[in-house]
């Protein structure tokens, strides 16, 4: 399958979760056995160009990728989760959304200090989520050096939030 | 790793989430990268006796075994998520907690009469999530033939909870 027939897999929900907003939905692509392997190929063959130590995947739909990736490329899995799952102690980072606030926890001793990580989530869109969660991986002593995202929605220039530093892989882009 | 070097990477968390609770934390496993693929290949081991078409994910800890299994075994894979998480049409089920209910939603178009599915999430305990969940992939079409668990608290009886034609498959045992 070439990466556009991959991408057609996704399917676009008009008014979710609010009007105006066109959802990806990625459902239809993972039920899809030979759409998703692909997908987590693909993203692999990207990442395997830099080093990394841990993949940090954000609650939940990161799961979804980092997962797998974790499993292909031989690196831990690390978890960062929405306040009060996680039983150990956590850190944890405040950041806001379009209205309101949100919170992300991390445990404290989930990632041995200078440790290479990639940060993976399932979609980049205003790069909140991800800065935040980069943020909070560097105050338990990681070293993040990339993102991974299935998806990335270019005109909400979510990479510019990034440190540019950071690698910033990505497997279907919309404008 | 034999499986009791393999088990003791799970983390024991004491009055978690509330006093006289001893919580099981997989974290620490999953981020020993040795760890986890062995924990992922000896469930694909069990898991490869039975023909399945779809594996059936809970949210969201059911995730971090289902997406690398069904990535493994070449099977597609459906989620089952918390309410208003998932953007197209859904089935719901309600169940009973020990204290209050919940619910969980399916896409109603996520699997095609008749197709095989097994059910998979971090732990089985009182069984009443998995049980709803068999219930709500009937309700769409699925013929669940599996269930399986990185761990089963074997003192809380959930096994009995399942139907007896359903084969069980866990990995980690607790008394």
């Amino acid at each position: 399958m070439n990466l556009e027939n991959l991408q057609n897999k996704i399917r676009n929900i008009p008014n979710f979760p609010k009007p105006g907003i066109e959802f990806k939905d990625i459902t239809t692509l993972l039920k899809d056995a030979a759409a998703y392997k692909e997908v987590i190929d693909a993203l692999a063959q990207k990442i395997s160009q830099t080093h990394i130590d841990y993949i940090v995947a954000i609650e939940s739909r990161g799961y979804l990728l980092g997962a797998p990736l974790a499993y292909k490329l031989g690196t831990g899995l690390v978890l960062v989760r929405k306040p009060g799952k996680l039983p150990a102690e956590v850190e944890k980072i405040e950041y806001d959304l379009e209205y309101g606030k949100d919170t992300l926890e991390i445990h404290k001793d989930s990632i041995e200090k200078g440790k290479k990580v990639l940060v993976i989530d399932d979609l980049l869109a205003t790069g909140g989520t991800v800065k935040a969660t980069i943020d909070l991986v560097k105050k338990v002593g990681g070293d993040v050096v990339a993102t991974a995202f299935m998806i990335e929605l270019e005109n909400l220039h979510g990479k510019e939030k990034l440190p540019s530093d950071i690698k910033v892989y990505s497997l279907f882009k919309y404008k």
